[in-house]
C-alpha cells in the first residue's frame, strides 16, 4: 500500500465526492432542502464529519487553509456570478449597489468596530486589552456581507429581481472595501504610529484597488474574446480560455492587492458576450454546464468545510463579547441601511419600499469569506476570541436569518420575482423607451445612464465587435436570436413527438397563412411590409410576430446558480405552441 | 506585488494557457500539421522554451516531475482513450491485443535488455560497469510503447480499425507488464541476491496487477453508474461523478500498485453505457466535451514539457550504447511483431497481411512514460546514460518514425479506415450473424467469443441494468435511438432553414406515403407488417426503414481523439435527406 504517493489528489477527490453525494442525499429528500436551506445542511454535515474527525484524531481537525479558499474555492463561485449576472437590472441599480458596497460598508465597520471598543471599556467583561485598531481590523472583517452565503440563500427564496440584485451587487462589490480596510488596519496595527499621510493613501486605495480590478478583469475579458476568434479549427478547447482567462485575471488583481472579486466579474462580463458569439453552440453548453458545476461544488465545499473547521479548540469563549458582536452586526446594519436608502429614495422615482429594506438588512450574511480573513490574522493573543465570534456570527446568519428568511418573505408579501421573462412585447417597448430616453436626455443635455448606454452601445457596434467577433456582419438582434432559439427547441419538440412535418410547407402559403391567422393584430406592419419588400426586413419581422403570438412562451428562466437556463423548462410550452400553429393552419 | 501568493496555480494557468495558445497557433496554418505531426511541432515548441529557460537562468530547466506526470497529466488521457474506445474491434481482437501486449513486451525487455548487455562487454565501449540487471531494468522502461505517442500519430494517419486497435490496445495493456518488470528488476537491482521464488512471485504479479485493475477498475464504474441514478434533480453535478470515479479507480489502483491504465480504462468502459442512459442530454455534451478537452491539453502539455526537459545538462552522452539501444528496439520490435504474427494467424481466418505488421512493428512509439521511469530510476552513476538513450529513442520515435509513417502507410498503400460508419442495413446484418453464430457455437460446444458476449449480454439485462439503470424499461435498441438522434438533428436544420412544416402532417397519411415511396424495397417487411399490427413495433420498424433509405446517413464519424462525434458532420447530409423527403411525397 503506497497511500504517500497518492494522498493528495486523492483527498482533493474523495471530499469532492463526499460534497457531491450530500448534495444528492439532500435532494432524495424533496421536502428538507424546502423548509432548511441547503448550506443549513452543508455546515450541518461538516460539524458532523468535524465531530468524528475531532473524536478519532483527538485534536482539532484541520481549519479551511485561507489559502485554498481564496485561490482555488472562490474563484469559480465568483466566475458563474459574474457570467450570469442579469446585466441589465445590475446597471439600472449600480449606483445604489455602489453606495451600499461602499459607504455602507465603511459605515458597518467603523459603527462596529467603536461600539465594540466601547463595550470593552467596561470593566466587568475583562476585555480592555483589545486595542481600538484590533477592534476596527475586527470590524472591517465581519462587516462585509458573503456573497457566497448570500447567493446560497437568496436563490431559494425568489425574491423580486431588483431586491436580489442590491444584496447581492454589494456582496460582491464591497470586497474592494473589504480588502483595503482590512489590510490598512492591519498594517496599522504593527505600525509604532499613525500618520495622517496614511490615512489618506489608504482613501486613495479604494480607488486603485477598486479601478484597477475592473481594469485587470477588462483587458482579460477582451483578450479571451479576441482569441476565440481564432478557434474555430479547435472547438474542443474552446471552454478552457473561458475559464483560463477569467482565473488569470482574479490571479493578477490577486497578486497585484487589487480586488481578485471585482476583477473576475469584469472579466466575465465583459467577455460574455463576445465568447458566446464565437464559440460554437456545444462549447457555450459546456462552458455553462461546467461553471454550475465548478461554483456548486466550491460552494458546498465552502460550507462542509465551514462546518469541520468549527470543531476544535481554536475558540476563546467571553460571552459579552460575542453576544454584542452579534447584535452590533444587526443593528449597524439596520441603521446603516434606512440611511442609506433614505437618500437613495430622495433622488429616485422607484424607491425601495420598507419591506424590502428590511430584507436588505436581513439578508446581510456573513460566510466563509470572514472566516478565512479572520484566520489570516497575525498571531496575537485574542486572536481566538476574535475566531469564536466570527464563527458565532457566521453560525448565526446562516442558520437563524437563512432559515428565518423565507417565512419572513412569505409574511410580509415581499414582491417576488416574475416567474416568466418579459415577452417580446415587452421586451420591443422597453428598447424603445431606452432609444427614447436616450434621446430625450441627450436633447436635455442630462448625461444619464441612457446616454451612455447608448454611447457604449455605439462604441461597442462601431470598434468593438469589429476587433473581437469572429464573423462581423451585421449581427442580428436579440430578439431574431431568440426566434431562432425557440424555433430550434420547437422542432426538436416535433422530432420527439413523432410529427415532424414532411409536407413541403411552400413559403408562400406559409406566409399568407400566417398574415391571415394573425391580420388582427398585423394591420400596421402588414402595410409597412407593402412598403419595404426587402425580404431581410420582412423576414425578421415574421419571425418578431410569430414570437409574439404566444404570450406564454419565455425567454428562458431568470437566473438561478444551481440550474441551467432551459433544463427546467416544461415541455408543455413547445407542446403549447405546436397545437397553436395547427389552429392557425 | 505578491508572486509567492499566488505563485502555484499562476503558473499552472500560465502552462495550460500556453499549450492551448500553440495548438491555435497551428491550426492557423493549415498546412503545417498535415505535414508534421502535432506532436513532433509541441516537443519543438518544449525545445525552444526550454533553450529560452536554459539561456536565461544559465542552469537546466525543470524537468517533468514523474508524480506529475503519473497523477495529473495521464489519466485525463487514458480516460478519454477508454470511454471512446470502440468496443467492438476490441473485443474482437482481445486475444492478439493482450498477446502483444504481454508476450511482446516481455520479449522485447528481454531482448533489448539482453542485447545490450553484450553490447556492454565490448571493452572498446567501457560501459563494463553496467550489469545485466541494469540492462534488464533499462529494458523495461524502454520497451513499452507509449499510449499517448501512439494516439497522437495514429489518429492523423486514419488506418483502418483493426491496425489502430492492435497497435493502440496494447500501448494502453503493456501498462501492467511494465509496471511488473520494472518495479521487480529495481527491487532486484537493490537485492543483494536473487531468489528463484522471487522470480516466481514475480510472474505471479502480472496476473495481480493486471486483473486487480480490472476488477478496481469496474467496480468503480458500477458504482458511477449506480450513482447516477440518483441524480435526476440535480442534473448539474452529473458530469463530475464521471470525472470522480474514473479517477479514484486511477488512484486506488496505483496505491495498491495495480494497473492505473488498466483501471480506468475498464472503468470507462464499464460505466460508459449506463451512465449515458442515466445522465441528461446537455450533462453527456459536456462529459464528452470536457474529455476530450482535458486529454487534448494534457496531451499538449506532455509533448511540450518533454521538449523543455531534453535541454539541460542530464545527459552522459556514449554513442555505442545510445545508438545501439535505437537499433536494438527497432530490431526486437520487428521481430516480436513477426514471430508473434506468425501465430497469431495460424489461428485466425482473417489474418493479418505483411503489410500491417510493417505499420505495427513501426508504430511502436516510446514517449513520456519511458521519460518518467528513468526519473524515477533510483541514484546510480550511470542514471544520465540511461536518461540520455531514453531521451534519443523518443525523440527518434516521434520525430523520424512518426513523420515518415504517413507517407510510408500512402507508400504501401496500407487499407485505410472506412470514411463512414457501417450503414444501419449492414449493422442489422452484423447483429443477426453475432446471433447466428452465439446460437452456432452454443450447439457445437465451442465456448469462442459470440458465446460469451451473448452470455454477457444477457447478464446485463437480466441483472446489471436493473440495479444500474434510472427508468429500467425495456431499453430501446440502439438503432431507434440512432433514428431519433437523426430525426432531432434534421428538425434542428430544418428549423434553421426556416422550412420547418407547419402543416399538420397526418400519421395515416404520412405512413401510407412513406411505404408507398419505399414499396420496393419493404415488400417483406409490409406483410410482416400485416401479421404483427403491434403499433410500437410497425413504428420501429419504420423508423429503420426510414433511416435505411438514405444510404449516406452516418452514424457520427468513427473515433477520433480531438474532435466531439458530430462536430465536423457537413450540414449537406441533412440537407440531402430534407430534399428526399420532399420529393418522395
Amino acid at each position: 500500500l503506497d497511500y504517500q504517493h497518492v494522498q493528495v489528489p486523492f483527498e482533493i477527490t474523495l471530499w469532492i465526492m463526499l460534497a457531491s453525494l450530500a448534495k444528492i442525499g439532500f435532494h432524495l429528500y424533496n421536502k428538507l432542502p424546502s423548509v432548511v436551506p441547503e448550506s443549513c445542511l452543508l455546515i450541518f454535515v461538516g460539524l458532523i464529519m468535524g465531530g468524528i474527525i475531532y473524536g478519532l484524531n483527538d485534536r482539532s481537525p484541520p481549519v479551511m487553509d485561507s489559502d485554498i479558499f481564496f485561490l482555488y474555492l472562490l474563484p469559480p463561485i465568483v466566475l458563474d456570478a459574474g457570467y450570469f449576472m442579469p446585466s441589465r437590472p445590475f446597471f439600472e441599480n449600480i449606483g445604489t449597489i455602489l453606495l451600499y458596497a461602499v459607504v455602507g460598508t465603511i459605515w458597518n465597520v467603523f459603527g462596529i468596530g467603536f461600539s465594540l471598543y466601547g463595550i470593552c471599556q467596561v470593566k466587568a467583561f475583562r476585555l480592555q486589552d483589545v486595542s481600538l485598531l484590533h477592534n476596527l481590523l475586527f470590524g472591517s472583517l465581519i462587516a462585509a456581507v458573503d456573497p457566497v452565503a448570500v447567493l446560497a440563500v437568496f436563490e431559494e427564496i425568489h425574491v423580486n429581481e431588483k431586491l436580489h440584485i442590491l444584496v447581492f451587487g454589494e456582496s460582491l462589490l464591497n470586497d474592494a472595501v473589504t480588502v483595503v480596510l482590512y489590510k490598512l488596519f492591519r498594517s496599522f496595527c504593527e505600525m509604532p504610529t499613525i500618520k495622517s499621510v496614511d490615512v489618506f493613501a489608504g482613501v486613495g486605495k479604494f480607488f486603485v484597488v477598486g479601478l484597477g480590478g475592473v481594469l485587470v478583469g477588462l483587458s482579460f475579458g477582451f483578450t479571451a474574446a479576441f482569441t476565440t476568434r481564432f478557434t474555430k479549427d479547435i472547438r474542443v478547447i474552446e471552454p478552457l480560455f473561458v475559464f483560463l482567462y477569467s482565473y488569470l485575471s482574479y490571479l493578477t488583481a490577486e497578486m497585484f492587492h487589487l480586488s481578485g472579486i471585482v476583477a473576475i466579474i469584469s472579466c466575465a462580463m465583459g467577455m460574455k458576450r463576445y465568447v458566446e458569439a464565437n464559440i460554437s453552440l456545444k462549447s457555450h453548453t459546456t462552458v455553462k454546464y461546467f461553471m454550475k458545476m465548478w461554483s456548486s461544488v466550491s460552494d458546498t465545499l465552502i460550507f462542509i468545510f465551514l462546518g469541520v473547521s468549527t470543531i476544535g479548540e481554536n475558540h476563546e469563549w467571553n460571552w459579552p463579547y460575542i453576544c454584542f458582536t452579534v447584535i452590533f452586526c444587526l443593528i449597524w446594519r439596520a441603521l446603516g441601511v434606512l440611511v442609506l436608502t433614505f437618500f437613495v429614495n430622495r433622488f429616485h422615482v422607484n424607491t425601495i419600499t420598507s419591506k424590502d429594506q428590511f430584507i436588505i438588512a436581513y439578508g446581510g450574511l456573513r460566510g466563509a469569506i470572514c472566516f478565512s480573513l479572520v484566520f489570516l490574522l497575525p498571531d496575537f493573543h485574542r486572536k481566538k476570541l476574535f475566531i469564536a465570534a466570527t464563527t458565532v456570527v457566521i453560525l448565526f446568519t446562516v442558520f437563524v436569518q437563512g432559515m428565518t428568511i423565507r417565512p419572513l418573505v412569505d409574511l410580509l408579501a415581499v414582491k417576488r420575482k416574475r416567474e416568466s421573462a418579459p415577452t417580446v412585447g415587452e421586451q420591443i417597448h422597453i428598447r424603445f423607451l431606452d432609444h427614447l430616453l436616450a434621446g430625450i436626455e441627450d436633447i436635455s443635455g442630462h448625461w444619464g445612464q441612457y446616454y451612455w448606454k447608448d454611447k457604449l452601445e455605439y462604441f461597442n457596434s462601431k470598434y468593438l465587435q469589429k476587433i473581437l467577433l469572429r464573423e462581423y456582419d451585421q449581427p442580428k438582434s436579440s430578439i431574431v436570436l431568440l426566434y431562432e432559439k425557440l424555433e430550434r427547441k420547437h422542432a426538436i419538440e416535433l422530432a420527439q413527438a413523432g410529427q415532424l412535418g414532411h409536407g413541403p410547407a411552400h413559403p408562400s402559403f406559409l406566409c399568407s397563412a400566417f398574415l391571415c391567422s394573425s391580420s388582427d393584430r398585423t394591420v400596421i406592419t402588414d402595410q409597412k411590409l407593402e412598403e419595404t419588400p426587402n425580404p431581410d426586413v420582412l423576414d425578421n419581422m415574421q419571425e418578431i410576430l410569430a414570437r409574439n403570438l404566444y404570450r406564454i412562451r419565455r425567454t428562458g428562466p431568470a437566473y438561478s446558480r444551481h440550474t441551467l437556463p432551459g433544463d427546467s423548462e416544461p415541455t408543455e410550452q413547445a407542446k403549447e405552441i405546436l397545437i397553436l400553429r395547427h389552429k392557425n393552419l
